[in-house]
């Protein structure tokens, strides 16, 4: 495609008007005041923090991130992974299970690649089938490294996941915990790590009181985890989880000494609709799909950015108004078009061939439906391209 | 990604346990089927057929397409048509409006470059400064090519796109159409070629009668457009129009040449819950999102397929079911997961590490998320992998 397209390299130094619609525009002032919002949390927290990338995708993201100060980075994916260690990181969480012996043979390929940097590999796991399939991978890989002479004393990190109240993947805070801490600690190449204890149904509660119910149940039953493997004798380990909407309970919980979130860096329409915690830095928009008005009518106007070009899982976009009095609302318009028509009480429609900025419902699958993210500097009206950030795991499903 | 994951290649010739999870899987039998049915109905009514390839985005199957009978290819985006020139299919129409300069200048461009080929670039219109402005790309077009020596004769066929029903793009049946077709006829670069009348809302009404009704409106706006435009002294030009849930309806209509139908070749979920008219040919389901049970609970059990895998604009996927009795409901889990419990009267559930097949909600943004599909001959159970089908033009936003 960029091969017939404009080169976006030429892109840089233009003015934001010259970037063809659709585009995924990160508003790089803005993106750069969240990470250091988030910077400065961490260190007046004294908490780790390891935002997950698999928001941005992006290698050149993942360095400035650690230039920050950031631990290292979390990914869902075996394939975001080996993307990232290609570009250089080489500190990675795979926070989630992983069953196919296939792919466990890339997560020790793995393991072994990143040792030779002084990087470290670490997995969640919630089944002792996951426990055994784990560690054969990696003997299989140490039997391999050692016939070529290497060094067989790489161990991968495991985290037992719990489930903290997302019923999704982990095991309920209780004896399971300690069996699979166990199991881990059976096999010379796995080293029990802690507790991956992320409540995601959290984040996307609006009022503030419901988050707070909701981490604090978390945080009981990490405690509950936590004693029960002291209580065998073990070291607990690290606990390790929130995301944006909740990072400001994990911090100031006492237990969590690691926080994940990812989506502070650019926000998304869906947390916008949060009630803030006073607790909670001041993060801002920072993502925008621009679009254009291709067709114009009597009470409505078409643009050309459908849900091929933002997610709509968490509901349609927000239109970024720049002048409060001329809102417009985004309706479902299908794959290829958005439906715009005027809020309440405005009836002025923008016209042919007006660019106007969306603002996503949901950002880390909006990033996924594009190959880059063009960064701005001097804001959407009068800024220029800074940067092309390509989104290297797009499309990483494996 | 595709340096450090296996080969694809590889793949080939391989059975289909062998695909790595999660996958796009195509049911290359089923998906030939389907296209014999469609070459048949089209042949049967005498009307001709430009499937529409934002569903596929793929060359290799719009050259199929075409091999079995289509007069060319429909797409959206110019981007997606200059990958479809770059691979060799000459005859596109883009069925939809383009405003921006630096896009018509590509649009021009294209039209050159498919001339030599004897090929035809289609493009729609709703607007004057549409028409004005795709005029004056295509003056610069051939002024570029006059002063390199080449045929100023090329001219780029116009569609004046009608609002039958969708209220989206297009202008209202009546002056207006005849308006445009007069602003068309004065530029010598652009010839009127006749009426885009889409009716995309009535896909998706799941009764046959409302859909019978939806189409009727559409054939009648179709009609008066067409006496309006006569009644100038003009030839009203081809109608083209129609999707896969109304197409015998069109077919049928009397009014309409050309059939613009595309998801036939795959079907989904939200097709499957249309009550099917007695005359639609009997289209299967022919693509399959692959999938692996990652996380094992008392209640339900967790795959690795969330909606970075497949879109759920139109609803989550269903569990293809080779034995009806193990029924499975698929539950939103998030980008990376899918949450399945037994279906009502089943207490059924899978074991870690169990293949499983989704049907996508909605075919066309499912594929825009992966970068290839795998196409399997002999069945999804014993079948082997036959083809690699790039997606090429996922992505192709602008």
């Amino acid at each position: 495609m960029t091969s017939l397209t404009p080169p976006l390299a030429e892109l840089i130094g233009k003015p934001v008007h010259d970037i063809d619609t659709p585009a995924l525009v990160i508003d790089m002032d803005a993106m750069k005041r969240n990470l250091a919002r988030m910077a400065e949390f961490a260190k007046k927290h004294r908490i780790l923090w390891r935002p997950h990338a698999k928001l941005h995708k992006s290698v050149l993201l993942a360095k400035m991130q650690i230039k920050a100060g950031a631990v290292g980075i979390c990914v869902q994916k075996t394939a975001e992974a080996e993307i990232m260690v290609a570009g250089g990181i080489y500190n990675i969480f795979i926070t989630n299970e992983v069953i196919a012996p296939t792919k466990l043979a890339r997560v020790a390929a793995l393991t072994q690649a990143v040792a030779a940097h002084g990087g470290q590999i670490a997995i969640a796991v919630d089944s002792i089938e996951g426990v055994s399939r784990l560690a054969q991978a990696m003997t299989n890989a140490r039997t391999t490294v050692a016939r070529l002479g290497g060094s067989t004393a790489t161990v991968i990190d495991v985290f037992v996941e719990i489930d903290v109240g997302q019923q999704r993947c982990g095991v309920k805070p209780g004896q399971d915990v300690v069996t699979l801490a166990q199991e881990i600690r059976k096999h010379p190449a796995l080293r029990f790590a802690g507790l991956q204890a992320y409540q995601g149904k959290a984040q996307h509660l609006h009022s503030a009181q419901e988050r707070r119910l909701a981490i604090a149940s978390a945080v009981k039953a990490v405690g509950i985890a936590r004693q029960l493997i002291e209580a065998q004798g073990m070291k607990p380990g690290l606990v390790t989880g929130a995301g944006t909407g909740s990072l400001v309970l994990e911090a100031a919980s006492g237990v969590y000494g690691e926080v994940q979130a990812g989506s502070f860096m650019f926000m998304d329409a869906d947390y916008a609709q949060n009630e803030r915690d006073p607790a909670q830095p001041q993060f801002e928009q920072a993502l925008f799909v621009k679009t254009q008005v291709i067709s114009t009518h009597p009470k409505h106007v078409v643009c050309d950015a459908g849900h091929k070009s933002h997610a709509i899982d968490s509901g349609m976009p927000k239109v970024h108004a720049f002048d409060e009095k001329s809102g417009l609302d985004y309706l479902n318009g299908g794959d290829e078009h958005g439906i715009l028509q005027p809020s309440a009480g405005s009836t002025r429609l923008p016209s042919l061939g007006k660019m106007l900025w969306l603002i996503p419902g949901h950002c880390d699958p909006t990033v996924n439906l594009h190959d880059v993210m063009i960064g701005v500097k001097g804001g959407l009206r009068t800024g220029v391209v800074h940067g092309i950030y390509p989104v290297d795991a797009r499309g990483a499903l494996t």
